[in-house]
């Protein structure tokens, strides 16, 4: 994995959305050809003999790689949405944000307890959101979840533990 | 392309998200591995020679194919979001949509003047959001702009019409 393209291409933006976080800009790497092909292909030989059968993508930055991703690994894409935004029935769960309140909703026929699922998200910070989507998916009953991620930050305390048997992994650690 | 696969696989709900649209969901499409394959890949095919260098996706729909398409043409991948959310310098166009108003922003320095543009949403519908990318994108000066949709609805009136040398294509026209 090429860190050094990733990192000389990745912005950091003070302050944002709120005083005191340091935002990391993925959108810097999305607009390169090569960092968006370098970070699909990383994740890709990280999963390919995981028999990933569902991409699991956290709105909205998470559809971006996530959905690239499900395609290169022959996998379903599934979006984990903000609530009213899909229309058919949906389960849902709330969580805490490092800066706020919110809730996602998966459809409820959008994974069956034969699939083997990977949530993804640009980063892992606290783990509220994903730690949600990872009750979401539970309730699917699949046969195992990994959570992989570009960005995991190390100095951010995660606000709960995930299931001992969901595997995470990610590009960089900052 | 294989029209019948997509609309085999494509979902239909009264009455979303209010009374007298049908909205089409493409959620069905995409969490189906042969059918998010076969869009890019048809997507890829209608553009592989147009030299395509940005794919710009509209939130949040247009992230799951833009990103994977980008990916697939070599190109790179911006955002074009709604307000807010976009850490760095933005342009903002606002559009009426069918059912209320919005704005979408793009990072000033997302596209540049060398680039040929390829805009991405899932479905034309008056093509109000799409116009205002366009006029986002319109304010790069870049080479060319292109826009590429998975469903265009025949039956609903444009809102306004595209500028004449930008040239639209969709995959399904319902």
């Amino acid at each position: 994995m090429n860190s050094a393209l990733l990192m000389e291409n990745l912005r950091s933006i003070p302050d944002f959305p709120i005083k005191g976080i340091l935002f990391w800009d993925v959108t810097t790497l999305f607009k390169h050809p090569d960092c968006l092909r370098e970070i699909v292909d990383s994740l890709y030989e990280e999963y390919k003999d995981a028999g990933i059968t569902k991409v699991v993508g956290v709105e909205a930055r998470g559809y971006v790689i996530g959905a690239a991703l499900a395609m290169r690994l022959g996998a379903g894409f599934v979006m984990a949405r903000k609530p009213g935004k899909l229309p058919a029935e949906t389960w849902s769960e709330s969580y805490t944000k490092e800066y706020g309140e919110d809730r996602l909703e998966i459809h409820c026929d959008a994974i069956s307890s034969e699939d083997v699922v990977l949530i993804h998200d640009d980063l892992l910070a606290t783990g509220g959101t994903v730690a949600a989507v990872s009750r979401l998916v539970g309730r699917f009953n699949p046969q195992k979840q990994y959570m992989g991620f570009i960005i995991s930050l190390k100095d951010v305390p995660r606000v709960e533990a995930f299931p001992e048997d969901v595997e995470t992994f990610s590009l960089l650690n900052l």
